[in-house]
C-alpha cells in the first residue's frame, strides 16, 4: 500500500480525494491510501470525511512525514507551496502538484532537488486541467523538432471572449457575469491580465524546447483592452479574438524563442478559432509530426482531479513495477539547467490589426500608407468600418512585419493631424 | 546501448530509422542503435544506408536474436507479423508495432504472452498516426469512467469525404484522384469499407473500457454508398458527413458496449465536424473529465515514425531507470482476459437520415408519418429537397430511435406504392 499526503482540500483536493476513495475506477487505486490531509481549518464543514487523525493543520509535518510515499500539493500560490514541495523532495517523497505558478517560477530549483533526491515531481494538472498535454510532450513528442506551441490555456478569459463575441457585450459586463457564475475569481487579475497563461506557456516551453525560460521574460498582455467593437470588426474580417499563449522557435539552428501571451486575431478556419467557452486547447507543431492539438476542459474540480490522480497512478505504477529504481526515467523527470534565449518582442515577426479614429478619411489613408511604407510595414487591408460622431473608424490589417518597425510607424502616425486616436492594436496569428 | 531490430523498411520503417540515426533530437536516442533490419529484398535501392551485415531477409532470425532488446514490427498485415511478434516476445524482447490489424485481432494472445514474458508491447502508431492517444488512454485517463470514444481514425476516407463536400464530386471520382495522390491505396477496401477504422476502434475500446472486444463484433459500414447528393443535403440541414468509429457504453452499470463504424451525419458545431482532409481526431468522454479531443495527422511516414520512436524511447527510459524490473508497469502493459459484451446493432439508439424518391409527395408524407409512428420512430424533420424527373426527393431526419424499430418501419415503407426507392440511409450523431 502506498501512502499519500494531501496538502489542501479545496475543490481540486476534494475532487482528488473523491476519486481515490471511489470504487471500481482503476485497479491501481486499491494500492493507495490517503494517510494525511493538510488544511487551514479543521472545523470547516467538508463534502468528504476522513478517519480521525488524518486531517491536520500542520502542513510541514505532512511534507516530512517518513511514512508517506507521495505528497500531493494542491494549496496553490507561491508560498508555502514552494517550501513544502522542496521539503517533501528532500524527505525523499515523490510530489504531484497542480501549481503552475510554482513550477513556472521555481522549476529550476524544484527539478534540481528532485533529480538529486531521485524522486519524481509530476504536474499534469498545472496546464490544461484535465487535458493530457504535459505527459504527451515529455513522452510522446520528444523526438520531434518542435517549432511552436500555441495554446488557449486560460478558461476564464476564453469564456469571457466567447461571451463577448456571442452576446456583443463589453468586457466589464461579461467579467461581472463570469464572477457571478464562478468562472472568474473575485480578483480576476491572474486570469484577465494573462499571468496565469504566462505561467503555463513558460511550463510548456520548457518541455517542448528542452530548455527553460525565465518567467519574467514571457511578454504578457491581458484582455482588458479588448472591446466588443474589435471582436465585431475582427469577425467581419474573418477572425476570432483569442488570448493565445505562444512559444515559437525563431531560428531553427539556435535556442532562441519568442514567448508571449496576448489577445490575438485568429483566422476562422484555424483549429484554435473554434475553441469556445471554458475549454482549453494546445496546438503543437513540429517535424516530422506536423500539427497535433489537445483539446478539453481546462479547469474545474473533476478534470483537474483526473489529471492529479493520473500523476499519482503514474508514480504508483513505477513503484509497483520497478521497486528501488537505479535512476529516474529520463522521459518522466525534468531537466532544469539549460535556459533558452528569449528574443525581445520588438524582434517579433507578426501581423497586426489596428483601429484608428480619424478626422479625414481620404487624406489619412494616403498618410497611413506612407508612414507604414517608410518602416517596411506592408498592409493586407485598410477598411473604413464605422463612423463615430465626427470621426470615421479605419481598421488596418498588416502582413507579417517586424514588431519594432510597426511600433515606430505607429509613433509617427499618432502625430498625424488627421488621427484622433488609436483605440486598439492587436496581433494577428 | 540498447539494440533494436527493425522488421520492415517501407515508408514508416525508413522514417523510424531516419529519426533514430539523426542528431540532436533527443538525448535518449544516443542510447539506442539499429542492429538488424529485416527486409524482403536486399537489392532494392533505399533512401537510407546501414553498415554491412545489418540488413537481412531472415526476419525470424531478428525476432529471436539474443543480442536485441527491442523488436520493432513495421511489416504490417496479419502474417508473418503476428508470428514474428510472438516469437520476439517469447525470446524476451520488448516489442513496438504500428500494426492495428494484428493488435485488434490477436491482442489477447499477444498481451498474454507479453505479460507472461515480462515484456512491453507498445503500439501508439497503430491508431491516429502521430497523435498521442494510446498512451494518454492508458496513463492519463484511466481513472475516468469513460462513456464514449468517438473517432475519425481513417485519414483516407476523411480526405475523400472532405473532397466530396468541397468539390461536390462523387465517391468514385474522388477515390481515383486520392489514389493518384497516394492518399488511397490501389486496393482501397480496408479504408473505404471501414475495416481499418474497425481495427482501430476495437483497440481504443479495449483501452478505454478496460475490456477487450472481438474484432468480428464491430459493426462496420464503409463510405461507398455515400453520395455527393447526401453530403449536399446534410450540409443544408446543418450536418457534415464523417466516417466515425464509435464505442459507447450502453449501460453505466454493466460492461455492455455499442461498437461500430459507419458514415454519420455530424452537427456542424460538433468538434468532429471540423476535422478535414487526412487528419484524424479522437474524442473521449468520461466522468469526471468531460470531453477531451486529440487531433492531428492520422497517417504518413513522419507522424507514424514519431509515434514508433516515442514507444521505443518509452521502453528505453524504463530500461535505463529500472534495470531489471520486478513486474511490468500496469499503466503501460495491457490486460487481455476480460471481454466486454457488444450489444446488437438493432438495439442501438441513434438518429437516422433517410432519403426517399417518391411519386406522390402529399400522400407519402402522411404515410411516412403513420408507418414511423407505428414503430415509435419520432421524426425531427421531413423536407422535400429536390426533384428528379417524375420523382420528388424527400429527406427525413429522426430523433433518437431504436435501430431495430427504424428498420422495421423502413421495411413497411419500402412497400408503399408512392415510394420509388430509398437511395440512402445514414445515422446521425
Amino acid at each position: 500500500m502506498f501512502k499519500i499526503g494531501l496538502l489542501g482540500l479545496g475543490v481540486v483536493g476534494t475532487g482528488t480525494a473523491e476519486i481515490i476513495q471511489s470504487e471500481g475506477r482503476h485497479p491501481l487505486l486499491k494500492e493507495i491510501a490517503i494517510q494525511r490531509v493538510g488544511v487551514k481549518n479543521l472545523t470547516k464543514p467538508r463534502q468528504i470525511q476522513f478517519p480521525p487523525g488524518v486531517m491536520t493543520t500542520d502542513l510541514e509535518a505532512i511534507a516530512t512525514d517518513p511514512e508517506l510515499d507521495i505528497v500531493v500539493e494542491l494549496i496553490g500560490g507561491l508560498e508555502p507551496a514552494r517550501s513544502l514541495i522542496l521539503k517533501a523532495i528532500t524527505a525523499g517523497k515523490h510530489v504531484v502538484t497542480a501549481n503552475k505558478a510554482v513550477i513556472a517560477r521555481y522549476g529550476d530549483e524544484i527539478f534540481a532537488a528532485a533529480n538529486a533526491a531521485g524522486v519524481y515531481v509530476l504536474f499534469e494538472a498545472a496546464v490544461g486541467g484535465g487535458i493530457p498535454v504535459i505527459k504527451p510532450l515529455k513522452q510522446s513528442l520528444g523526438v520531434n523538432r518542435i517549432t511552436s506551441v500555441i495554446g488557449i490555456v486560460n478558461g476564464t478569459t476564453n469564456y469571457i471572449l466567447t461571451q463577448m463575441a456571442t452576446a456583443g457585450a463589453d468586457f466589464a459586463a461579461v467579467l461581472a457575469r463570469a464572477q457571478e457564475l464562478g468562472y472568474a475569481e473575485a480578483d480576476p487579475t491572474a486570469d484577465v491580465d494573462g499571468l496565469d497563461a504566462a505561467d503555463k506557456i513558460a511550463i510548456l516551453t520548457s518541455l517542448a524546447f528542452q530548455g527553460r525560460v525565465k518567467r519574467e521574460e514571457v511578454h504578457c498582455e491581458g484582455i482588458r483592452q479588448v472591446s466588443a467593437a474589435d471582436i465585431n470588426y475582427a469577425q467581419k474580417l474573418g477572425f476570432g479574438i483569442k488570448l493565445l499563449a505562444i512559444s515559437q522557435k525563431t531560428n531553427p539552428k539556435a535556442d532562441t524563442l519568442q514567448v508571449r501571451v496576448h489577445p490575438t486575431l485568429v483566422p476562422k478556419e484555424h483549429p484554435l478559432a473554434n475553441i469556445h467557452g471554458v475549454n482549453n486547447a494546445i496546438l503543437v507543431e513540429g517535424e516530422p509530426l506536423g500539427q497535433v492539438m489537445f483539446f478539453g476542459p481546462g479547469a474545474g474540480a473533476g478534470p483537474t482531479a483526473s489529471a492529479v490522480v493520473a500523476d499519482i497512478l503514474n508514480i504508483v505504477g513505477i513503484l509497483v513495477s520497478g521497486g528501488k529504481t537505479k535512476q529516474l526515467d529520463p522521459l518522466l523527470s525534468c531537466s532544469h539547467q539549460h535556459y533558452c534565449t528569449v528574443t525581445p518582442i520588438a524582434e517579433l515577426e507578426t501581423g497586426f490589426y489596428a483601429r484608428f479614429l480619424v478626422r479625414d478619411v481620404p487624406g489619412v489613408i494616403g498618410d497611413l500608407g506612407t508612414s507604414f511604407g517608410k518602416y517596411d510595414v506592408s498592409l493586407s487591408s485598410v477598411v473604413q468600418i464605422g463612423q463615430h460622431d465626427e470621426l470615421a473608424e479605419i481598421v488596418v490589417v498588416t502582413h507579417q512585419v517586424r514588431e519594432g518597425n510597426f511600433r515606430q510607424a505607429l509613433e509617427e502616425i499618432r502625430d498625424l493631424k488627421a488621427i484622433a486616436s488609436i483605440p486598439s492594436i492587436l496581433r494577428v496569428l
